[in-house]
């Protein structure tokens, strides 16, 4: 099943293995510092993997129907910045001399967006794992929705290589068991099992039997010897014609091969072999100790041989998309909009305006919005792990992901809230604009994918509900109080908590507006009624801005402003109402989305906060620490909360009007 | 094996089995919130297994060689509630009408500090799972050193009952994978396979074959009609006679059976029956409408019965560890030590001193004071999620928990973050001590757990090396930005970013004295050398002090205050000094632990941060956001960082004596 018309001799197998470990061993030396053990053991299965399966165009590396790898044992970058030099990515060799060093194009662990080839950005063991998952439902999903008879437009594979690391983490475990679940046959694993760890042999710790674990969990499973070329084709032949199960192909392999003295052993897992051991390394494989990076001739051309076939499988899928444009013309309209990442401007126009009166949770409201827009947005897919009436993301019309309905918009992730997030970055990779939902309090249980999400600016969305101790009954342990404000810390990551439905609307609108290289966004809702106030509004692209204020009061003349968000913002307004009726003019400014606001122009800032008014009190029903950055004193809770009616809480926490009034009152 | 003398005869078992089910019942419609159908469908397996196994004695719920019982689906409290009255805990029926209310003995989710008999804190799932783990390998542990040929003072089991939700979780299978690494022998879970979840059946989401999965995990695994009581104590008894495996019994059951209209469907999970429901499941059992709350005059004769034997078991363990305490007055005085969570005296006077001068990394300096300490702590123990010589927590003198050395001190607790933090929460529990490791930026990983941890108030003790963007080249995904500060928001956990060794050796000292009803407290160490400063202190109970200022300058005469933490602190005091040439008094405020400061009295708090010096820049390689605390400006990072040699990122992002003084001479 070779991808490229040329026969992969065992003689261009192994030196195109020997130039991969030098490569990866000087870089890793040059840079002094890296994992030199997981390239060396590995190169066999890449090799196999990237010569004769692999489809990819090395010149336009964001072709849509490309074959996605993810290297989850992401300290072995080596192995993948090797792979994408020599196949022909713009990944000049003078960057394989930059490993590790500022601005190059070889960080210590890859980098989605940084580097040309790079699928996801891992390192964090267990979540590039997820990510493959992700991918392989996204591609199985796209075909579903848009292949036709004769148009097999979406049809690639996902391969991975993962590590006894990655094998171990409770993320993988997740993903692997919702992977087997959903039969996803096109997801193929190779996992590079050496038996070695950082802190020695894997039996001091790891000793189930994987294969049989994977087998339970649905997936097609298969050992092979890690560096016999053969029985890895054979063996991912197999896992490719296997269409109903994901695949592991258990390659057994000695770390750090071809290293006389440091081979199968921890030694060269996380630290450079060292001038001699390289030498001598180099010596057993007769390879001429300079210069170093060196490659072949003869891997030249016969890369060079290899990139031309790729090219011409990217051009003949080209022709296809051609020929599938002219049969369909309006699906392939949508589905390059899915590749272009384009979020259609229907899905904002369809975003419900909510009348003010009344009062509704924002999780109610939002689950009325989610209705409204995924009609008008293809790929605006995802579910919640095992809450989704709770968190407002059921969408009862519409019908759930499954092998037998492979075109599902809703996942069911069960309750396997890291999976979820993790499975939702490879989903955003592959072109899905996905939402995924649990109660606030588990974002803990998530906050490793939610960082990568934001390290890569993917934009994903976390529906957050059950946001504070207003829960009520269920008690601390699901009483978020420090989650607000833990989730505003993470870099890049934009956390909206909107005060009622109208600027639950906005949340999700600005949500739905950040893209690709933006990052991702936190929609924090509540499980308990909020009024739908009067001057709320319908765009929180601002951030924040001036809810009320007595009229005819100069910004100058102001008492005091009070910051509000959340189910604390009509607190907030009828604690300044009362304070005006008492003779003082007090401001309430809500603050949905302090990162928005940070992006504005300083006057605009200055116009809601005028920095000559400085008494200002925060209100929000979550710890007070951060709250410093805007605010003189703070109206928080830095305690957990407690199992009781949410109203009898609020009374015992000090969450009312009168309570914010007292505590205003009291400042200076 | 029956525990209890008596006889538990099947009407004797239905009986109580329908007390368990309407007492639930009862409860969760009076407080209008709760999960009855939990407590329904495994009441019977929790009747054989408490009515005919389970060693305790309800009148001394701390009895240290008592089973242990973890409800790991926590939601399902009001199961635990009955039983625990029933058995005659110190729990009045007054409290189960209280159920979920301000102030009761009997929260939304078992409380574990709070209610008399409940072992662990539960609700979010898997992490009991994973706290059960721990409790199993410290009593392994203890038997191990403890016991002596004719007294076996610790010998107890650890059951559990779980759920689908457990099961889903990555905190339990990494759990679980160890559990069955370490071949916990004496550990047995009950899975309530009940085949449904919030979202409704597990077949939506769930389809993996769980006990193949724990079969490869090295699990004795079997399966149970969940409604045979008979079927279900002969797994029980194979289970505690499998003596080198951790079991599980999945015991098929119907959610809230008894219930005529919604037993078997997800409409039960999480809402009240209703109170025509609840009705007509009283009919369907032949019980009462009214009184509510009612139990039969032989079930609270049978129950006083059992107690007397329970409490006869308990008196019987007493006289044997009076023959093991004359037997063994040493080895007895050490237990004793053990089971009242006593911190040997000797511990604190082993940590080493540091003199000033010279350089090390903190994790090196952390290295050497926990192998001093562990030869004066016996149940000092703990280890690394695979990474133990990084983090400083190599042993290299001690031995590796084991099957072969079950008293080993040094667990390898692999790639699994997570689970490591869930199972060392099971082991403070259990009277252990345990210190975790791992780099900083996977405790985001850990979260969950570390929470439990806090809320609890346990003393567990995390060490998370390679603290900041200082780590280098592995890159963004391995430099903490946000960590640090979103631990500190964690109430009752106490976090030390110590500035040298010496603070190192104060962080473990402060560590060390914090006990159950505490909580735990992370010590957060650098990968890099950091020079041993004249003025640090070797006691940091204080929580911040003034490290340095102009000689013969009042309080009130400084121009300023610089306040740092960690390997910023050196270059803070580098910076004074320049400033101090440049004509400016600038004290340098080394701040380790905020939560010790924060303790504090006001005085001692003004001394050292006179309120009248608003003048303060914070000085730390993390977010800004929270130090607004105490800092009119930050000096901070709020980016994520990037890979590159540690000391070219300093250059790049500003952290030097420099770019401070720069920094602070910008200040108004």
């Amino acid at each position: 099943m070779s991808l490229s018309a040329r026969t992969v001799t065992p003689e261009y197998h192994a030196l195109l293995v020997d130039t991969i470990k030098t490569l990866a061993i000087d870089a890793v030396q040059l840079a002094n510092s890296g994992h030199p053990g997981m390239p060396m053991g590995a190169a066999d299965m890449a090799a196999v993997l990237w010569t004769r399966f692999l489809r990819h165009d090395p010149g336009q590396p964001s072709w849509p129907n490309r074959d996605r790898f993810v290297l989850s044992a992401g300290h072995g970058s080596m192995l993948l910045y090797a792979l994408l030099h020599l196949t022909g990515y713009d990944l000049p060799l003078a960057e394989l001399r930059r490993f590790r060093q500022w601005g190059s194009k070889t960080p210590g662990h890859p980098e989605f967006g940084h580097t040309a080839g790079v699928e996801v950005t891992t390192g964090p063991l267990g979540t590039g794992f997820a990510a493959g998952v992700g991918m392989a439902i996204a591609e199985r999903l796209l075909a579903a929705r848009y292949n036709q008879p004769g148009h097999r437009v979406v049809d690639h594979f996902t391969y991975a290589i993962v590590s006894d690391g990655d094998l171990m983490e409770g993320v993988a475990a997740e993903a692997a068991s919702l992977a087997g679940h959903l039969q996803l046959g096109k997801l193929i694993y190779l996992y590079d099992d050496n038996q070695i760890s950082i802190d020695g042999a894997t039996d001091i710790t790891f000793t189930e039997d994987v294969l049989a674990r994977f087998a339970a969990y649905g997936w097609h499973v298969t050992r092979v010897d890690g560096h016999d070329a053969e029985a890895i084709a054979t063996a991912i032949a197999a896992a490719r014609a296997e269409e109903t199960k994901p695949s592991l192909i258990a390659c057994r392999t000695v770390i750090a091969k071809g290293s006389p003295n440091k081979a199968g052993t921890s030694a060269s897992h996380g630290a450079p072999l060292g001038g001699a051991e390289v030498a001598a390394t180099k010596a057993a494989m007769g390879w001429p100790a300079e210069p170093t990076f060196l490659i072949p001739e003869a891997i030249v051309d016969g890369q060079a041989s290899a990139r031309a076939n790729l090219q011409a499988g990217r051009e003949a899928w080209e022709e296809a998309f051609a020929a599938y444009r002219r049969a369909h013309p309006a699906l392939a309209a949508e589905l390059q909009a899915i590749f272009d990442n384009d979020t259609p401007r229907a899905a904002f126009d369809a975003i419900p305006s909510f009348p003010s009166g009344g009062a509704v949770a924002t999780r109610k409201a939002g689950a009325k919005i989610l209705e409204a827009m995924v009609k008008s947005h293809p790929v605006l897919v995802g579910g919640s792990a095992d809450l989704a009436g709770s968190n407002g993301v059921n969408l009862a019309k519409e019908t759930a992901q499954s092998a037998e309905n492979p075109g599902g918009r809703v996942i069911h992730f069960g309750v396997r809230e890291h999976g979820m997030a993790g499975i939702a970055n490879g989903l955003a990779l592959h072109g899905i604009r996905p939402y995924v939902a649990t109660f606030l309090v588990f974002s803990d249980f998530m906050r490793g994918a939610i960082r990568l999400a934001a390290l890569m600016r993917l934009p994903v969305i976390y529906v957050l509900s059950h946001d504070s101790f207003w829960v009520g009954e269920d008690g601390p342990t699901h009483q978020p109080i420090e989650h607000a404000m833990a989730l505003r810390m993470i870099p890049d990551l934009w956390v909206c908590r909107p005060g009622d439905a109208r600027e639950t609307a906005a949340a999700w609108r600005l949500a739905l507006a950040r893209q690709v290289g933006d990052g991702p966004t936190a929609i924090l809702v509540t499980r308990q009624d909020l009024p739908i106030l009067e001057e709320t509004r319908e765009d929180i692209a601002c951030g924040a801005y001036v809810l009320w204020e007595p009229e005819g009061v100069e910004a100058a003349e102001l008492d005091g402003i009070l910051i509000a968000t959340g189910s604390e913002l009509a607190l907030a307004r009828a604690a300044a109402h009362s304070l005006h009726a008492k003779g003082r003019s007090v401001r309430v400014v809500s603050m949905p989305c302090w990162e928005a606001f940070e992006a504005q122009p300083a006057e605009y800032r200055d116009e809601v906060l005028p920095p000559a008014i400085t008494r200002r009190l925060s209100v929000e029903a979550g710890t007070t620490l951060g709250w410093g950055r805007y605010a003189s004193a703070c109206h928080g809770i830095d305690h957990f909360g407690a199992s009781a009616p949410g109203e009898e809480l609020a009374r015992r926490f000090g969450f009312s009007a009168e309570a914010i009034v007292e505590h205003y009152l009291k400042l200076a």
